[in-house]
């Protein structure tokens, strides 16, 4: 553990195939106007909805629907969700369905008695709230994000030509989150493929920084042996039970905070998905897996010690008779099989990156000066072109 | 993950070597009078009772003194600080100390304003506060039990001739804990090592429960890990900082309700624990240790599949041509040598339980029916005798 660190994290989570029951006892504590925001629909033919909807009548709240929430949400829906936030006084946006849903409640709730203009102050500048913000619940329903205990929120603005990340701090994390194993049975074979592979990549980008010995990086290594060991059981059956309910709380912890605490990140691989969903609007985790193996491989020799590691901790590799640059590049051929295994999307030239936009995808790459290399444009490149 | 379960863990904490600079702005969150609750003047030796009166000084707070905290907190002692805060009318207790000092200060917290008698209501019936309570700030100097983010409070009542433990709700918990790991290491080496036990004890006494595949039995393996490898090198040189941070960051999170989630515990080890501090007044982490390995080898049959994951994947043993059993007492084989290796005690004869207290001792244990087995009394009059 390195240098000094605060870890605050206040939502409080409810587990399990009643935890639905819960939201009752959570209702009391906020006034009578709640804003239900989700997306397409789909709740609404699973049952979801309605079972939400009851327990919000039953509360006596008063609903204001805000459907139509997309995946990658923008930053002209999110100021649709500010103007009836205000136009009726919300006193709590409940956020049901995934990252998507949870990130842009976020950033209505940040955003929609801002003073300022929201998309300069908080993606471009990364600044705090400064004005009064809206409480944000989550009932999810798609994992992966792990938006549902902590304060990111992930806004695309076209206009602007990014897809930017702000972090929140823990005012703004979702205050309550009912997380249900059944409600993420439902999601499309490849939907929930993407997620996994989402979880995994939160997991490794916090995993593959730093050099000191640090018991994050252990903890980390549990939860990716525990998800590579779930998500092959739950891509053959997406109903095994205990299979879905490990990897969603697996997901949950991948990405709040506390990975990240005595130690940085890299987060390179998350910026080219950006990049890529911008360009293509493909699903956030195959833009992840497109490009994970090319990126790994183009910085493995610099993090050597810490991809030796994840072969031996992770994978299990055996290291006898072999040198290290030979376990390392045998955990991420490992990687690759887990990889093809569950069905991820491993060419980006499936999600619609051509030789046409690659430059295109390559311009809206935010470069990080903080992994174990730090890539040059003609390195984006690259690791692009072999990602195709 | 099995059932439905709540996580919720609000304490704030501030880690590293600068924590103590964090103080002041946690200060202003409380009225003027702070009690400052510690034990036998150690602080006082090694500078750190200085910088803290510095900090409340400097934000203007009135300190009521309340020193003489002993290991093993008394009951007694509980009563004598709830009169202190009830005539001082105090806003805030400070705990500066380890486990003792803040399960004493949460048992005050909960038991200052308690109209009933907080023995009977809270260690007794394990009853919730239904009284104004307390808030309780956490400065730790010495490792081991977690109290600084949980709602434990392990209190000993010598007239009523019980060591019990109570576990508060979240409103109880620490709002903030400091942790510098600086401040632990002028800990005699004694209670260091107890220390780095009752961690190990923590991580397996929930481990070793339920026959499900469970994310937190990944986490907790990983924590193992780090432990052991962290405490090889504190065991050797007191005064590695990387060392002891990794083990205090592994404490806190071995005993905050995470490795709880979504399984159940065994906690037998420390009611036999209890028992013998209860009867020798020995200090708690090597009660612990010097139990644990006749206890385990016990009921090692009951839970052998869990015994075989452990000597797996925290002691790496090789499964190879071996029988469950053998590989399963492999691994309690390699526990009891990092046990010798880091220099527990290994005999609770050598804490002064005696053929003539033995059966005071046996009197003393709960029993509790959630582990992989549940002991008769005659097993742990067994158990204690191999212990000694």
């Amino acid at each position: 553990m390195n240098g000094n660190f605060v870890y605050n994290n206040p939502t409080k989570l409810y587990f399990g195939e009643e935890s639905l029951g819960y939201l009752a006892e959570e209702l009391k504590c906020y006034g009578p106007t709640v804003m239900l925001s989700y997306g397409g629909g789909s709740i609404k033919r699973n049952g979801i909805y309605e079972a939400v909807v009851a327990q919000l009548q039953a509360a006596g709240k008063r609903v204001v629907e805000d459907a139509g929430v997309m995946p990658n949400p923008t930053y002209e829906k999110v100021m649709e969700g500010c103007r009836k936030v205000r136009e009726n006084d919300v006193d709590l946006i409940l956020a049901v369905g995934g990252g998507s849903t949870i990130d842009y409640a976020k950033g209505v709730a940040a955003s929609a008695y801002c003073e300022e203009e929201p998309w300069e102050k908080y993606w471009v500048k990364q600044g705090n709230p400064t004005c009064k913000t809206v409480a944000v619940g989550a009932v999810l329903t798609m994992v992966g994000t792990g938006s549902e205990m902590n304060g990111g929120s992930v806004i695309t603005n076209r206009k602007a030509g990014f897809k930017l990340g702000k972090v929140f701090g823990p005012a703004l994390y979702p205050k309550f989150a009912i997380l249900n194993p059944r409600y993420t049975m439902t999601v499309p074979q490849y939907q929930m493929v993407a997620g996994f592979f989402d979880i995994m990549s939160h997991l490794m980008e916090q995993y593959f920084a730093g050099k000191a010995d640090c018991t994050t990086d252990y903890i980390a290594e549990g939860l990716m042996r525990s998800l590579v060991h779930s998500s092959r059981i739950a891509a053959k059956n997406p109903q095994d039970y205990e299979a879905r309910a490990n990897i969603m709380w697996t997901a949950t912890w991948a990405l709040n905070t506390l990975l990240k605490c005595g130690k940085g990140g890299d987060w390179e691989v998350h910026q080219i998905g950006h990049a890529i969903g911008l360009v293509t609007d493909a699903t956030h985790g195959m833009t992840l897996a497109s490009v994970s193996l090319p990126y790994y491989r183009h910085v493995m020799g610099d993090g050597l010690h810490q991809f030796v590691r994840f072969a031996r901790n992770v994978w299990g590799v055996r290291p006898e008779g072999k040198s290290d640059e030979e376990v390392a590049a045998e955990g991420l051929a490992c990687l690759e099989a887990w990889m093809r295994e569950i069905g991820v999307v491993m060419h980006s030239g499936e999600l619609g990156v051509t030789e046409e936009n690659l430059q295109a995808v390559a311009d809206a790459v935010l470069i990080l000066p903080v992994g174990y290399r730090t890539l040059t444009r003609d390195e984006v490149v690259e690791i692009l072109r072999e990602s195709m």
